[in-house]
This record gives structure tokens, C-alpha cells and sequence, in this order.
């Protein structure tokens, strides 16, 4: 049975029963032609939109349908905790292949609605319509923080030092490990969630195809660092918060430009995932450079004030995840990546519309990792 | 010069020099990990979101990009006018094929951000991404209204009279004849947007292919009733509402099944477009049927207390749209069609998931236009 033996109503009804009974703020909920919600008092609301593609985010052959909902969920999750938001309510539009299984489709809604309940999200309301080529998932948030409290990416000031939450390139090596099992080639260091199409899968898998079930679940179900985004606003502990979606080498530029600053990484205190340095060193590949250019670790790269260092150890304790110092900002002089007496300029990472010119060479230059 | 060749920020540039600068309520704009918002006090908050697919909801061969962009939008803000509530932020999020040109792109820009201005609607944000098939554009608005204003379509009551908004009819027609023009098959009537595809197109146009520009506009151009739903509620002289997305059978089946009452359309008041009617008698098309099983109308349907009646004049006239009343609410006895002494089940409309069935003939039975 597919999507296509089903109307929208039925298939509606499969999202809803999966879903907690609506609070007592959702005044008007799913079946009407708008949700209505009650604002929650003294706060102001965060909003972010994010959509997974089939073919350009994730790949059907090896990401079982929770998963997808799980990362569809997660990454817009990721943007809130960027801003110190406490999440609240989720708009779900989904555009089905009129192949797709109901059976996938109920998975992808059993994977938004565990990790929605985890996080005392709601799904509101949201819209399902057809796609006559790939799965499309794009999904709303709305979240809440105080109103001074509220992390942006342009707070920070020579001097403060930048820390980043959790590990990284654990899911970047999964991903690659994923890819190889199914005969895909590996991707491009630094092309964030590349899916790389049958028609470019040029040469088979360069090493024997394993997989390190914490590496591939760190791909598959990341853990957006909500409860440390919270903490750190809630604490006024970060000057200047961003998530590292497409990589640090990414976040750092994004958060020094908006910041005005310069930014030095210390490439020696990065975090790197020790399975995945064994892997990317087993490979031939830098693992500093494939922890700064790879991309789905939702991680949170942060800057804090020298003086509010003391408060962090109770934030990190709070926050539930292990944070680490990995450079300063500097007083201009761009990105840069420090490695014992060398310096050089940080990769540029990873841009979307830059990563087609890969998948068509004849485009055009490639424009990542420049 | 297409999308792929420039990066995602490029494209996020060319969106936010169309719009207006940002109103004092947008605490942080496009540009960070989400947008802050202040709320509206005294009000509640309304949310929708809804996806325009290529080949299902538009065919770029006869959409013009900024017919693309104002649709987007204007599907969206319907939903919001059958709540009641005034447009505040949009987050427009859209998966774009690598071929798709620049100058197409800034085109649907243009058709969001003129329609935008001219609801004092604001884009907040969004998300831009590659799609390897079709176009889509997802758009997420927030609206408000006073808490006890809030329209619904469970309001109505036997006894209250319904009405529908401006003409019906004229957007299908408007399709029929771009299909007509470009060689496409026309579509089933009742299939909302239908855009038939090229393998099933099996058949050449039936008649000769003329564009009747007022109907085109309707279908191209539609003007969601955002004031005439503000009026009825600011005046509470709807009981229940609902927009005609799907077409007037489906929107009455929706409304009467969401209230519990019976409703008695009377097909001689309905208010068809003398245009679409003579286009759909040439045609050999029961005019009646196809304005109440056509899509794309994006009027309002809602039901009015009969001692209310007094104050619609005054709300038509704020509304800046002409009102019609079509038949009654009743208790219980289903949504019926009158035709003189005659009456019929209404005709069950549309359903996305259903027209599946009709694109593959093999999978099924179709179920709309049961």
C-alpha cells in the first residue's frame, strides 16, 4: 500500500495519532485552515524553516523513514537551540512520491513524533501534498526565549573565547561509512549531507564497506543541543551562538562576519570524534580538515566573554553535553586555523548552490572549500 | 546564468533587496539561525503553511515566475483570511532545480514580495535548497486576531445562512484555457490545479485555444480575501469560515462536517463568473458542477447567524468584495445541491492524495468527483 491508495485526511489522521493531546496554549489545532496559538507571556517567539530533500539530504536506500523524520525534526531544532529558544510548536509539509510506502510514511511520523515528545514540541498543523519527483520534508518551528536573553550570531567581541559543544565529524565519517555499504561513493569532504547521484558514482568504494554504529547513529539521529542552547541564554553565557549545520569551517565565518570579529581555531583542542579520526586517518583524509568541513554535527559553536569563563562548568553541567574551548576572537584578521606554529585560512566550507557545480562539472568552478 | 551558478547567500541577497526594510517588531531578521519576533499583545497567534509543487500545483511552461511567487503566497493568506486574522511574517522556504535561471528566480521574488507589501505582510526568513526534480515552494505565515474573533469552520449552527465571496468558476476556466494554449490536456474538472502531465496528455485540445485575460488573471493572479476575513471577524458576522482552495463542494463538505449541521447550496444563487459559464456551456461542461467542483477560487465560504444579516452590508462594503448568499445550514441531513425542485448530494470535491489515482490509472479507483 503507498501513499497514493490514501486521501490527505487519512493520511493526516495516521500523523495525529501519533501525536500527545494538544496543550492547552493550541487554541485551534490540526483540521482547521490555520493553527491558532496562544503567545506564551514575556517571551518573544523564534521562527526557523528548514527542508530535507530526497537525493540532495538524505537517501532512501539508507536512511530507514524514522530517521528521516528524526533528522527533519532535528535540524530545525538545531536552529532554535542556536538561539537559546525553548522550542514549542512544529508545522509539518511533506511533499510524497506517489510511490512511497505507507509504511515509510508512517516512520517518518513515528521519527518526528518521538523526538517532537522529547522535546515537549507539538505538531500544530502542516500540509501534505504530492511530489512527482523527490520526498521534500520542510518543516516550521516557533520557540520561545526571553527577550534579552536570546543568542544571535553577531555578539561577540575581540578577546571572547569560542567553544564548541559535543564531538565532531562522527557523523560525517557515519555518513561516508553509510555510503560506502551501499555502494555509493564517498563524498566530497565537506559537502554537507551529499548524497552523491548514481550517475556520478564513478568508482566503487575505495575501502572495504563497514559500518561503527555510533558513527552512523550520529548521522542518522543526531542530537540537537537544545537543553545547552537554552542554558547558555538562560545564563546570559554566550555572547554569540551559531549551529554547525554546514560544518565549523562554515560556522566560524558565518559568526565572525555577522560578529565583526576575527576568529583564531586552534586545531589541536578541536573535539574530533576518536572513531572517526582512526577512520578518516585509515582513509588518507586530515581529520582536522574533515571535522571543520564536514557538516551534520548540530553541534553549537559559541563565544563567551573571558570574565563569564566561571560560569560555564555549571552551563555545561546543565546543558548535558561536554563543551571545549577551541580558540578566540580576534580584533579582525579573518578566519583563521592555527596548528602548532602554522596558521592558515580556514576553509570557506560548505554552500549549497556551490555543491551543484559538483554534481555537473561542466557548470562551473566548484566554489566550496576554496 | 541559472541558481547553481551563484551561492546560497547570493540568492538570499537578491530576495532581501525586493522587500521593504524590516518592521520594529522583526527583533532579528533573514541572516541568523531563525528569526525573533515580538508577539502582538492582546492578540493570538494564527500559523499555516502551504507547498506549491511543480507539475502538480503550476507548469512553469504557461505560470510566469511571478505568477509562481504571488500564488505561493496567495494560497497562504487565504488560509489566514478564513481565519480572520491580519497577515504579520511569512518564512518562505523553496528547493530549486539547478537549471532553474536567475532571472526566474528573481521573478518569483518579485511575485512574493509585491503581493507581501501589499498585505503589509513581512518575509522573515526561509531556507533555500538544490531539488533534483521539481520546483517547490513552501511558505510558512503567521497571522493575528483577538483571541474571541478567531473564525473557524466549526462555528455554524442550523438555521445560519451561508455565504461565498466574489465569483466562482473563473480561476478553472482560466487553467482550462492556459492548458488549451500550451497543448496540455484539459483537466479533469474537480482536480484543483491540475496540472496534467506530458505522458497523459494523450489527446490534443478540443477546441480552439483562446485566453479569455480575465480569466487567466483569476487563475494566475488570485486575490485572497484577506480584508473581507478580517471584517467578519472584527464584526463577528461569520459563524464559521472557510476558504475555497479546494473548491466550494469540498470547502462545504469540510465546513458542515467540522460544525455537525447539514447545509442546502442552492444552485441557482450561486455566484458564477458570466464568463466562466459561457466558456464551460461552449465547452459542453454543466457550468454549475464546475464552479462548485473547480479549484483555485480562493474565496471565502462561511455561514452567518440570520439575525446578523443586517450588519453584512457593512462588512461587504469593508471587504471590498461583493458576498452572495447560497443556501442555509440545516440539522443534519448531509450537504445537498438544490436545482429548482431537484436535489443531489453535493459532489465530494477534491483530495490531493486521491488525484494520485488518476495520473496512474493502474493503482486504483479514483475517488474524487465521487
Amino acid at each position: 500500500m503507498t501513499v497514493a491508495d490514501l486521501t490527505e485526511r487519512e493520511l493526516v489522521a495516521r500523523i495525529q495519532r501519533r501525536l500527545p493531546p494538544a496543550p492547552a496554549w493550541l487554541l485551534v489545532g490540526i483540521g482547521d485552515d490555520a493553527a491558532v496559538v496562544e503567545p506564551e507571556r514575556n517571551r518573544v517567539e523564534v521562527l526557523t524553516v528548514d527542508a530535507l530533500v530526497e537525493g540532495v539530504h538524505f537517501d532512501r536506500t539508507f536512511v530507514p523513514p524514522p530517521a528521516i523524520g528524526h533528522r527533519a525534526l532535528a535540524v530545525n531544532l538545531s536552529d532554535l537551540a542556536a538561539m537559546g529558544a525553548a522550542p514549542r510548536l512544529a508545522l509539518l509539509s511533506m511533499a510524497l512520491p506517489a510511490g512511497l510506502p505507507v509504511d515509510d510514511f508512517d516512520g517518518i511520523a513515528d521519527g518526528v513524533a518521538a523526538l517532537a515528545a522529547g522535546h515537549r514540541l507539538h505538531v500544530a498543523g502542516g500540509n501534505l501534498t504530492h511530489s512527482p519527483g523527490p520526498l521534500v520534508i520542510d518543516m516550521t518551528l516557533t520557540g520561545t526565549v526571553k527577550r534579552r536573553q536570546a543568542l544571535t550570531r553577531a555578539g561577540a567581541r575581540p578577546g571572547d573565547d569560542v567553544y564548541v559543544s559535543g564531538t565532531l565529524g562522527a557523523a560525517a565519517a557515519g555518513l561516508a561509512q553509510l555510503q560506502e555499504v551501499v555502494g555509493r561513493k564517498s563524498p566530497v569532504i565537506g559537502s554537507q549531507s551529499s548524497v552523491v547521484s548514481p550517475e556520478s558514482s564513478v568508482g566503487g568504494p575505495a575501502r572495504r564497506a563497514t559500518c561503527d554504529l555510533r558513527l552512523t547513529t550520529a548521522y542518522l539521529r543526531p542530537e540537537p543541543r537544545v537543553r545547552l542552547g537554552i542554558m547558555l541564554a538562560r545564563n546570559r553565557a554566550a555572547s554569540a551562538c551559531i549551529d554547525l549545520s554546514d560544518g565549523l569551517a562554515d560556522g566560524a565565518h558565518r559568526l565572525a562576519e555577522a560578529s565583526g570579529v576575527g576568529i583564531v581555531i586552534d586545531g589541536s583542542a578541536l573535539p574530533i570524534d576518536p572513531s572517526a579520526r582512526a577512520w578518516f586517518e585509515a582513509g588518507g583524509t586530515d581529520p582536522v580538515r574533515a571535522a571543520l568541513t564536514g557538516g551534520d554535527d548540530y553541534e553549537l559553536l559559541f563565544t563567551v566573554r573571558p570574565r563569564t569563563g566561571r560560569r560555564l562548568k555549571e552551563v555545561e553541567r546543565q546543558g548535558g553535553v561536554a563543551i571545549a574551548r577551541i580558540g578566540r576572537c580576534t580584533d579582525g584578521g579573518g578566519v583563521v586555523l592555527q596548528c602548532g606554529n602554522d596558521t592558515a585560512p580556514m576553509p570557506e566550507g560548505y554552500s549549497h548552490f556551490a555543491r551543484l557545480n559538483h554534481l555537473h562539472p561542466g557548470s562551473g568552478e566548484s566554489r566550496s572549500d576554496a
